[in-house]
């Protein structure tokens, strides 16, 4: 089982300046090159590439102990889910755009893509972090599920990880991934929380709101161990896949200097022609 | 006086999708080209391009009308006070180290380094959303700072837009901008609720923590009329200046491929070496 | 006239690795901070806020020394000219995704838009490097143009600085701001090698294919002393302004969420439907 | 075997403009998404999930067709051995500093790292360009090789995808990646070629300057068909989830608001402190 061993404190930056002492400034535990060696996580490198896939061998870079085999099956799962993107997406738009006007390399489109995956886009960020803190309070599922839709109708309208704007009986990868991790033993705890929370939702609406791929990937991945940041992060990354897709489509076989033109419903709703006052001219600031 | 007219709702994608109608899907009331022409708010380009000065234009294109005298001397301050950024700042460091990777263009280590202008390193918009909320709620001034300084040390055990962890007595970014500002007329409700909040805070920590820069250029723009949101913006660009000094400055005469040397503290903090299990091999997942 | 003084070798990090003396790895000679005082270039910050607008305080951060008077009127001229933005640009669109998706602040939309200022879009970069190489060889301007001309038509089909897909007669800012120069004194030995070889393609091409946004830009920096690298990122910044105002008119005017839909011409064009061959499962690598 | 069918012709924007017609505008070969059912590639978004590996799915969406045994395992490997980063490294640098300011998420700094993965840090675009010009000219490999490394020391005065700052005598990771891929039958022509120009690069210089990671994983995978645009993107994603382990290690463990302390050696070069001339005040532009 991989677990975290504890972290150091964190200290602010006033914290050097007034002590002078920088000796642990720059401190990690992810890996280390030295005599030209590297280790990550305290494994050598080559152990890693020839003997481990590239799943594990993520699991282990981001969480710093090896996975098992449930494990390494139900992260597989979770990372394979997010790749689909059509256009039917800010994040592959917001790619296209800039592929469109920067086709030299494909990373600032990739950079511009990921800079798109927000709260509205789907970030599995702020559903990880509401099924976390819902089950360390340690109440019975439908009482937890109680308090954090009634939390979350009061202080937004909406409940994070429910709902998508088209697909309103169930999203196909959110009802594929919560299938297959419950299989594979991966839809525990943090899953259940969120089944609870789906059905006290529909209590509440008299509909159902039904599960999207960003809770369900949340759940899964919450279950595993991850923490919210990192959760996000898997998800920005997740989609990093469908956007070089479309960053590449884009650069081959799209438009150079995209715009979105009359003809797409451009339109403008600002002021009517004027002229600047006579005898305006350039103020002094 | 500048004053925006109201804006239209916004419309969730799912509205049209179910109304089918997408005519008015790409508005925009900033700018129009038609029939090689191209206007601004209503203005010909060829008269803002003529007339106005650059502070003047930039004034005009956030906020839909002309700014006056006054408005035009205090929005040029505001923009010319975030300029200085020594290596004593994480956005000049991450753009350094992006452009000592990326040498051809300036234009992704811009984006770099804007991007680590966060809520820590001092963009001005979170100070601006309180500054602005506590002159809306119409109390008398100090009442209002009781109840803001209150609410923050509950929640964050700090406030926006006070303390520097360098300058104890005071920026001097934040001094002589908060001294100008007064002298133009340009330190008013929000300026005064900022000074309400620093001598509340000093009261109740029995010492001074100053205006820094972030929470004076929040004061002043709020001032303007700007928004929270525009007010970040434009504290990221006004980073962007210096930001571009820096970039230009490493790409000729910095070091290419910049690492963190032993030298300077760099330090493993993670297990020692270990192997994989034998018989560990790739698992299917 | 702002000059700026020799830089100093560029040295690799091997070199550093290789002598064990990094004492000069972090130099700059932008700015310090010591003992509570902040100098840019040498002079005190609080003279800087006070009494420099915010141009000149930009060419002197940018440049090291102080514009004189033309250089003040010539800067912000170039400054004010990239600001307009239509929905017809590939840097406002990009933007506008990111921000209909990561609505909390301007910085990661702003950054996504700067990214889709590249090479196709817009940037003055490679017109400027261009424009100054050609200038460097000391030929006369129409054997200098001969020579640019024939290189890009050979090498790549088109002369950057010279084309609009739309403006066919000329873009507006750009006939403003080559005229506008010209009453500044701004327009001297680049912006003439630039009339030179928009004549040059002319005569080759039976048509005028007339100096764009981005050529004249490059043209007015150029003489202005600046180095390629910095007219783009300076491109990149004036551009921010209209995004900025872009970006937030999305988020609060705007849709969350924003797709393509195929009333706008979404189409798919790949495969038909198809199906995994019987047995095939998921391959251990 | 996957390959590609034949794309598209790219069409300019001005095209568009002046056909009127935009209807094939937005048209990807990707994926589908009708009627409450998702298609990737044609393959039902169901099948995908639950039946293909995380590293097939990717190399279907990518690529567009299914992977055999042998391309799975190639991929798989390549995929995982960009996978460490120490602090010896300017993208986790670059990274550490954004997330040091911009803690709320790990997608700024995500982009940010990533955007910092460019020509000089060790991007694969650059080998694998170069790699598959040469085997496209069907030369016999050592003449081939004679030419590029000709043509790359008269142009640049290096050779990409060969040589490392640190590790002289070979980067574990490119040795080990290089006798991985030769043992999976993944070191091909292109593998073959990389070899080629390390030897003819060693005869010139008369000692060896050994195979890198990038150009090692530039030659793996265009071995398997990729692109090189396509192939500099996988080199960001790969990057990404070290840049994430970092990232998240920062935001927990790290130190807010870094700056690069005199103790690490930042030092000011450039003018003594100097004053305004007496009456220098804003000057109009």
């Amino acid at each position: 089982m991989a677990s975290e061993p504890e972290a150091p404190r964190r200290r602010h930056v006033g914290e050097y300046v007034r002590s002078g002492d920088w000796s642990d400034y720059w401190t990690t535990r992810i890996s280390r090159a030295e005599g030209g060696k590297i280790w990550v996580r305290g494994y050598p490198i080559e152990e890693l590439i020839e003997r481990l896939s590239a799943t594990e061998a993520t699991f282990l870079l981001l969480r710093g102990e090896l996975p098992d085999e449930r494990e390494t099956a139900v992260f597989d799962l979770a990372l394979r889910c997010g790749f689909d993107q059509q256009l039917i997406n800010s994040a592959a738009c917001a790619a296209r755009f800039t592929a469109s006007a920067f086709p030299e390399s494909a990373v600032p489109a990739l950079a511009s893509g990921m800079l798109a995956t927000g709260s509205v886009t789907g970030s599995p960020q702020e559903p990880a972090q509401m099924l976390i803190d819902a089950v360390a309070q340690g109440l019975e599922e439908s009482e937890a599920a109680r308090r954090v839709v009634s939390g979350w109708l009061e202080s937004r309208g909406w409940v994070p990880g429910l709902g998508h704007p088209l697909h309103k009986q169930g999203e196909p990868r959110a009802l594929t991934l919560r299938r297959v991790a419950g299989e594979l033993d991966g839809w525990r705890a943090h899953g259940r929380m969120l089944d609870a929370i789906e059905a006290e939702l529909a209590r509440r609406k008299g509909r159902q709101i039904p599960i999207n791929l960003a809770g369900a990937v949340a759940a899964v991945l919450a279950d595993l161990g991850f923490e919210p940041l990192m959760i996000g992060g898997l998800g920005a990354l997740g989609y990093g896949v469908a956007l070089l897709a479309h960053i590449v489509e884009e650069i081959r076989e799209g438009v150079p200097l995209r715009i979105i033109p009359e003809a797409h419903g451009a339109r403008y709703a600002g002021p009517e022609e004027r002229h600047l006052p006579a005898g305006r001219n350039r103020r002094a600031p």
